[in-house]
């Protein structure tokens, strides 16, 4: 096999063999050889966005919901324009393969002052070192095939992004013949994991009243089934981290809600720090996910598993993947519980105020909750929009993405492009600050040329609404923007302006059933309007302010 | 002096001291303590941008004008943003300061996971090493002034990007007591700069025709009034590199135009690279500088002075400043040259074509040739912006931005931005490709924000017709917008839409006489127009992808 394969022949195959059908990218001289090459190519689309930021935040989310993702870029120009992007993946755990052109290896030599070059030619690699489990040059056609192996398996080991650079002169350069790919999974030692296991079982079926606190590598590795499966069997109920909501449906028998310490809600709160059995599965302690480290849980006094480690109580297991104690868990003896447990609310029916009643933050969610359907899947970009969605009725697993713990503002519009191509069957909400809509959303433009339909709701608060309780100053204030307007701009989509509740759920109303092309709801709120649960995040915050 | 002054307000202090009056940014919860404190100083403004990014390229453009410029952001969602424009600014020697906020050094303490974090504490700071001459995290009070002063020392000393990171709970600790703010000055070696200027000298005035090619650090270093004195005295002729246009008027009787090898104007190829005595000042010879290394022209038959060495055919001499050396020569016996050259054409009178004629590209510059004055600012974009403004007449020196080398599209609008506080007296024209304005274009919210009146000329030729010469795909393609809108988005601001030669120059009219706003003006060209410099340019940028 692989006869006479190129370099950027065998980049694509490896790519469409690990799931990958769509590449977000903006070309540039030194990358469009390789654009010219998947172009040309049946087994995977180009998606093009306005800037080289949007294809990093587009194959972020197509990563976090298919597996593995890709953003093609070139040299210096682009890919530091996606180096932001590339941080978050790596802070978040979303498997992103950054793809980046490069001057030719002849080109190279002497070291000459060729445009896009920065300091030396390693540059760019180096950065990307900073935010990747893996990196390659693939300037050497005897050891290509093998480097693109080895750096697609750590992006899918780790679920972390990974770095192959591509001289424009390698791309139609032949590798080895008959390279056999050959990369055998990781294995866990299989006397720690019965060791583990029967440890974790004995623990949790002596124990009064286990928990389960789920967090985002339960999605990022793939076993929401797993998670659901145990669940299912032993009753034990299950709280997520805010950056894992959506890791299990609301409408589970077992589903607590999200686990947020001191800026949760209180039942949920109580009801896990008084566990005597908290059974952490791939979550991870960031501020966020610990309601600003008010979480009074003690991993000491825990199961703890993710990829990096497992630890039971003080002593800890080496070489146990994840998945493995996950799974071990399930097949083990553990008891069925009947404890009552507070379950999330599903959404109770919504009716707009008559008359001109101003729309509430509050009000807002309270309408969208009886809103959303299995169909949908909510992007929240950073700030209200966020913290505001927490408390969504969540209908199905991976039914909602978030930068929950990167936190980078303007995540949400591209976002809506890659989850689209990862799962065209889901229409996509966004909720978007008009603080994070500036930086990012013109991307609107990506999904007009590609008529895609997503509902994107701008929450217009007239600046960075998050920071005001904090320490406010002009420097929180924004121009307002006629945000209706875009579509306009872009030839394509429907644009509302609302203040209030009536004509916000008429909007809501009227973009569903406007399926052909976007749909852009700017919704008027008060500027120092909050939902329940920003106002109890924000007084933690600004302790850290001043 | 500085008697219990804070970190922060040492910094404030030493931005005003080095001439910076306004900072450019986005606020976060970890930079808000000093975007506070910098609000509540008398010494300096912040300009609030959409994006990190075009906070960062208006910082670039405003310290290529002011010899100093800073960006202030919040920690890894800002900071890595800014890490393309940085790169840029090291590339093309602009002194940047970075100032990013950061956690706590108490928040620090057992390396809890933050929001805004990547790898470790220290990821951002690595990052920015690459790209900076000096970098700082003001994490010691004994320290900090001293590092402050270090750090934006090497800014000025090297022309180039710096890196201070000021954790949130610093920025309002005292410093230490009475710190006597004491770095000496760099200086010349006397004995080797005496040697280079006799050798130098005695070189010149052997040479039949001697030609200077000034680079753009006659600008950064300020020297362009000592390049005038001298070029003025000896009536040496002088042409400058792409990346340097402007740093000498081109009305003056010495004034050749721009050296670009085969890809430039033949006249101007044939007298340089005839001399037999070439004096390269301050001019690097990047791959766009030389006409993608066409430039027939040998440093080692030459004398070769920039910041970073000086050569006299094939020997070096040490320690020299840049800056005597100039002065050196200005000072020497030289004599002076009565040699006829070329000299750069004035603007002929532009009349439009009666009619619906289309327009052109060539024709377009020529008008704006005979429209631009000396209280205008050039600025352009990358692409045919740039390359088609290779040949307008520049009146004054300065009047002329343009990321030449590292050539990162987007810059030219929130240029515009850094251009107008560094030199309010000079009102700007931004030339922007559509490909490159989809990037950055919306940072014109920031223009309407400060009620900024630059004019901004849209090229519209659906996608990146640089790419397209070289090798052309669905993926040089770009969703057109409807361009003029904008400023109905903004509320502020005139849009236009031409596509003929007579709309065009009503519109250039109309918005010179509208100053109290910007005014955006889309011309529609044909996809495959291009201006005679793009089109020599792009046969040989071609040859090097496929």
């Amino acid at each position: 096999m692989n006869k006479s394969m190129t370099i950027g022949e065998y980049l694509i195959e490896q790519l469409s063999r690990h799931g990958v059908s769509h590449v977000f990218g903006i070309p540039g001289d030194y990358a469009l050889s390789f654009f010219d090459l998947m172009t040309k190519s049946d087994k995977l689309d180009i998606i093009n966005t306005c800037d080289e930021q949007g294809a990093g935040f587009a194959a972020d989310a197509y990563a976090r919901i298919k597996g593995l993702g890709a953003v093609c870029i070139t040299y210096g120009v682009g890919g530091l324009k996606v180096a932001n992007t590339t941080a978050q993946a790596f802070a978040e755990k979303s498997p992103v393969i950054v793809i980046s052109g490069a001057p030719g290896v002849k080109e190279q030599e002497k070291n000459p002052l060729l445009h896009h070059k920065v300091k030396d030619f390693n540059t760019q690699k180096k950065v990307f070192d900073e935010f990747t489990v893996a990196s390659t040059i693939l300037d050497d056609p005897a050891t290509a095939f093998y480097e693109i192996d080895r750096v697609i398996h750590c992006a899918l080991r780790y679920k972390r992004p990974v770095y192959i650079e591509i001289p424009r002169d390698m791309v139609s350069v032949p590798g080895v013949r008959d390279y056999q790919h050959s990369r055998s999974g990781d294995i866990s030692d299989p006397h720690a994991l019965q060791e583990a296991l029967t440890e974790a079982v004995q623990i949790i079926n002596s124990a009064e009243r286990p928990v389960i606190l789920a967090g985002v590598e339960v999605h990022r590795f793939g076993l929401q089934r797993e998670l659901v499966a145990f669940a299912e069997k032993t009753q034990i109920p299950v709280a997520t981290t805010i950056l894992a909501k959506s890791v299990i449906p609301d409408n589970k028998s077992f589903s607590l809600g999200i686990y947020e310490g001191a800026t949760g809600l209180k039942e949920i709160t109580e009801y896990v720090e008084s566990s005597d059995c908290i059974i952490f599965l791939g979550a991870f302690l960031t501020d966020l996910n610990t309601g600003i480290y008010t979480a009074n849980v003690d991993t000491a006094r825990s199961i703890y598993a993710t990829s990096e480690k497992l630890t039971i109580y003080h002593h800890r297991y080496d070489n146990i993947l994840f998945k493995d104690f996950l799974n071990g868990l399930s097949d083990g003896d553990i008891k069925k519980r009947t404890e009552t447990h507070p379950v999330p609310a599903p959404p109770p029916p919504f009716h707009p105020l008559k008359g001109h009643q101003k729309m509430k933050v509050q009000r807002l969610f309270h309408n969208l909750n009886s809103f959303i359907t299995k169909d949908n899947i909510i992007i929240a970009d950073v700030g209200d929009a966020l913290f505001g969605a927490n408390d969504l009725y969540i209908h199905q697993d991976t039914n909602f993405l978030s930068p929950a713990y990167y936190a980078s503002l303007g995540f949400s519009v591209p976002a809506a492009v890659g989850a689209h191509y990862a799962n065209p069957a889901l229409r996509a909400i966004v909720l978007i600050g008009d603080g994070a809509f500036q930086m990012t959303g013109m991307e609107l433009s990506t999904i007009a040329r590609y008529g895609l339909n997503p509902i994107v709701i701008v929450l217009n608060n007239e600046g960075y609404g998050t920071e005001r309780p904090m320490l406010d100053g002009p420097f929180n204030d924004i121009l307002p923007w006629k945000y209706s307007l875009i579509p306009e701009i872009l030839g394509r989509g429907k644009g509302f302006y609302v203040d209030n509740e009536k004509d916000f759920d008429s909007a809501l109303r009227e973009a569903r059933d406007y399926t052909e092309d976007f749909s852009l709801i700017e919704v008027k709120i008060d500027r120092d309007d909050r939902s329940p649960a920003l106002n109890r995040l924000t007084s933690y915050l600004a302790k850290e302010v001043k």
